[in-house]
């Protein structure tokens, strides 16, 4: 992968990052509307429904948190008018000052790359803060993403480490040189971090998806340089104290630990949802300490 | 990968795909409004560009070719007035006879899979005959995809071996059984699409991405049974007689080879185009023969 040629402008996705963690703590809010929660809100499986759950969620969670993911897919169920929501919930969101992480999983070569890139890191009707993004095509298949968020101070969030089980066969795969696969790719996500570093930046613009589950990893993760998105917690099993003991190394406001179903199944009202949110922000903070 | 347990309706995708090829040849042509293309046919890079685009090809590839296959990158990147033009392509397209394969390669676990299979592989208005997704956290993630391509006759094709050299390093890194990546999932494929021909069907639903441009692989590619789409032709460097050379075993009908920029560029005239198509799908049934 490429390292930056240009001195960054000001301020990058990390240094956002890092503010946005500091004035509301490190929980990252799923925005996912899945069949199953538009049932237990009471709302239709339609763009309609899609938008009433987009505006609970973002009545409590403006002022309680710094950082939403929408899960793109349950937007695209719905085709073309399930994206003109998401496009009002991104514009609405970063509006009122969220920090908004498209949870799109992209994943092409060239030419293709630059299209995701234009789509979710430029000033067109989806672009977000931050997007994640899959490797198996090589990391340096994504460098048109990476360059653009760089170049528009966003983010690029590649899945390293997946909180599911299915994914360690392939991710504990061993290459060449000997390094796992994920191993390998949090390497250079860090190279590449360290060179924005090195021009200014407290933190790189290169993100890794790093799952809660797997338990702490042997790689010093204290010196990762890049935001950490990490799922896991609550509906897939794992705890505030297991945050503690994998990221507790991470630099301040590197870490933000994402919960979806488990927090919105305490909706539909408003003040219910912001309860659970706080709560479980402080036990994230407290556990991050 | 979950083995399917219900006898499947008749015809799955790969019994479809059989037909197309059968009756049109093995080029699959790709629909890339990317904007280099747009400014080449003198198209503004919007959705109206997107759609006369769409327009232009489809006028070329009716009755033409057997299988298109759409870049989503290109249409998202004009968010949701984008997507609304690949609906009205897709539409278009299947009442005109041609298969439509999605190129989204989407990747995700769980309710998020579940949610892609309901985008691609459903009645709704994105709908394809067979979506492309990556399998970094695991093909066993992808199981929701992989059964409602079954249930839905629709396919799912999993990158495998992709076209460019970036993705070497992680698609031959090994397992702890010896198997690299690639071959481990290759292997996995084919198993669930041998039981799914023992259930009757004589293509499987599951398909892989075998780039042409890697060079004949070590593994019988001719015991695969499912679908193979093949990049690299074109652009990319490969040519019709790679492509005898790597997929010269496969079964009848089994392999569609892609080619978008080399073969519109061609355009923007629909005869001009047509014409391309005609040439290079007569090659390419040559070199398959």
């Amino acid at each position: 992968m490429a390292e930056p040629t240009a001195s960054p402008p000001d301020p990058g996705f990390g240094e956002r990052l890092i503010e946005a963690v500091a004035a509301h703590g490190p929980l990252c809010a799923g925005i996912d509307p899945m069949p199953a929660l538009l049932e237990r809100w009471g709302l239709p499986d339609d763009p309609s429904g899609l938008a009433a759950f987009c505006s609970g969620t973002l009545e409590a969670f403006v002022g309680t948190v710094g950082v939403i993911k929408p899960q793109v897919a349950f937007f695209e169920r719905h085709g073309s008018a399930g994206f003109a929501v998401l496009e009002e919930l991104v514009a609405e969101a970063r509006r009122s000052g969220l920090l908004v992480i498209g949870d799109a999983k992209r994943a092409d070569i060239g030419s293709t790359a630059q299209g995701y890139a234009d789509a979710w890191l430029g000033d067109g009707p989806l672009g977000v803060d931050a997007v994640t993004a899959v490797a198996y095509l090589g990391l340096g298949a994504l460098e048109p993403l990476a360059e653009a968020a760089r170049a528009h101070g966003r983010g690029l969030i590649v899945v390293v480490r997946s909180s599911n089980p299915e994914g360690r066969g392939l991710q504990e795969s061993v290459d060449r040189q000997g390094l796992s696969v994920e191993d390998a790719l949090m390497a250079e996500l860090a190279r590449a971090n360290a060179a924005e570093r090195a021009a200014g930046r407290r933190l790189g613009s290169l993100g890794a998806v790093v799952g809660v589950t797997q338990g702490p990893w042997r790689l010093p993760l204290g010196e990762f340089g890049g935001p950490i998105l990490a799922p896991g917690v609550g509906a897939q099993g794992a705890t505030p104290a297991d945050v503690g003991a994998v990221f507790g190394d991470c630099a301040a406001g590197s870490v933000v630990v994402n919960a979806s179903r488990s927090l919105l199944e305490a909706g539909p009202r408003p003040p219910a949802l912001r309860a659970a949110a706080e709560a479980l922000r402080e036990e994230l903070a407290a556990a991050l300490a």
